[in-house]
């Protein structure tokens, strides 16, 4: 599995990714789920990547041989087979207006791969398929956040939902669910996405480090900061250790039961569960 | 879907499960997934149901009927087309000695319906499937808790891994991973219960209140205190509140990265990131 998730500011984008892949339980490696690309000095893309690695490596390959050729001056036009719906799509990175143009290309390409790989791996009883979040920005437009999906369409990060997640995203969800907002400093929100995947790493094992994190302020169309923390991180030890201890006393501030004495007092509560109902049958 | 959970203590048991069932988007109803049977003074039992709601309420229905011929002292024996394995089970939860004996029952009587079922639902490309978590005690014997899968067979609570969790189990998993042990207070457990709830219920619209909550004492073989929490319970929204605030408060606590100023002192850090990798291919 992996653990991938993006968060849209208004300041800017933070984007953290794990690097554990498996295939099944006794074949655990370490790969790099987090791609930066600054094809010119007018856009910033950074693709990170979940699913079937074949398939995910395929697609990251694919896009810079596009760039590359670009970068050369030779179009893709050399290529065939590709019918007409295919030949809209962009020749590289570097042609894209818009950042959903971007998310569009490397929704095309996952499909082509994909579809390339589907009647072998099914036959087999594997699946191909792979999600993507991309984030950056292309000078003159808005920076932006995408996820995605394997069918090669693609939802945005807006302001009431400002993160997106790939992979195994159920466990770092109540953090950002709870604290989330666009208003965010870029600090804050990088350290919510690396408590989110700490959280996530100790409760399964198919997360783990290293942790890469990335953080692009708006309109500098470059990578503002980047980090990648191992096992053996003090600093990332110190995020699950806080948090932990952090919830610890939260306990204590947690509401008292009705039969408990109240903090402080020595009687027992009911004016805030006056609200409860106990259903008869219960008892 | 449903989400359960069942806390093993030195001082005794907490269990909690939510009471929302769906059968896609458009069918959402509530029901109780808790059900406490306390057939004789020497036993106390409590289940917790996720899955197919037809399957889990057939379960019970048959755990009733099995405790009503008992106590009207007939036994099963009329009942026709048991082969001999199935004539191995319990009576009642009136016969068993031991409490692995009453989760060997319930995953006998829950695969017996599940077999019933499954080849028209298959047909239907639908599930039959049902798991349960069973805690309790018998006179004589220590309190337990057991986790029964829909194949029938159960894991047991440890001192190592004191809870079990059946349904939407990921959401609400971290916390307990950072803080559940069995020498928790009962009250406490039972914050961290209800805080691993309506967190989940925040995430997930499959989970949803009023909330049950039971705590068992040890040898006291009855109920000690058991609480229904509805939507519009004030201690309720008090514990989603809470939480959230301390993980507010918690950002400020998290390590500051290598380029902040270090709370106090104005200088940027670098001691607790000495051991981060940068990745060179990164920059």
């Amino acid at each position: 599995m992996t653990y991938c998730l993006g968060f849209l500011l208004e300041a800017g984008l933070v984007m953290a990714s794990d690097c554990r892949t498996n295939a099944g339980v006794d074949y655990i490696s370490t790969y790099r789920k987090m791609h930066i690309f600054r094809p010119s000095d007018d856009r910033l893309i950074v693709l990170l990547a979940a699913g079937n690695l074949a398939t995910t490596q395929a697609v990251l390959n694919r896009i810079q041989r596009d760039l590359d050729r670009a970068q050369r001056g030779r179009g893709t036009s050399e290529e065939k087979g590709e019918d007409a719906a295919e030949q809209k799509r962009l020749g590289s990175l570097l042609d894209a207006d818009y950042l959903f143009e971007v998310a569009d290309y490397v929704g095309q390409i996952s499909r082509e791969v994909q579809a390339e790989f589907k009647p072998v791996l099914s036959q087999a009883g594997a699946s191909g398929s792979a999600s993507f979040i991309l984030g950056g920005q292309i000078a003159g437009q808005p920076h932006g956040l995408f996820m995605i999906y394997p069918q090669g369409n693609a939802v945005m990060a807006t302001t009431e939902t400002p993160f997106l997640q790939i992979g195994e995203s159920k466990y770092g969800k109540p953090p950002l669910d709870g604290l989330a907002n666009t208003a965010m400093s870029l600090e804050d929100a990088a350290r919510l996405c690396l408590v989110s995947q700490v959280i996530t790493r100790r409760s399964n094992l198919t997360v783990g480090p290293p942790f890469d994190l990335v953080i692009l302020r708006r309109n500098e169309l470059r990578v503002a900061q980047q980090l990648r923390l191992g096992a053996d991180s003090e600093a990332l030890q110190g995020f699950l250790h806080t948090w932990v201890e952090v919830q610890r006393e939260a306990l204590e501030r947690l509401p008292r039961f009705p039969w408990e004495p109240q903090a402080g007092s020595g009687e027992a509560s009911t004016a805030s569960w006056t609200s409860t109902t106990i259903d008869p049958a219960l008892s």
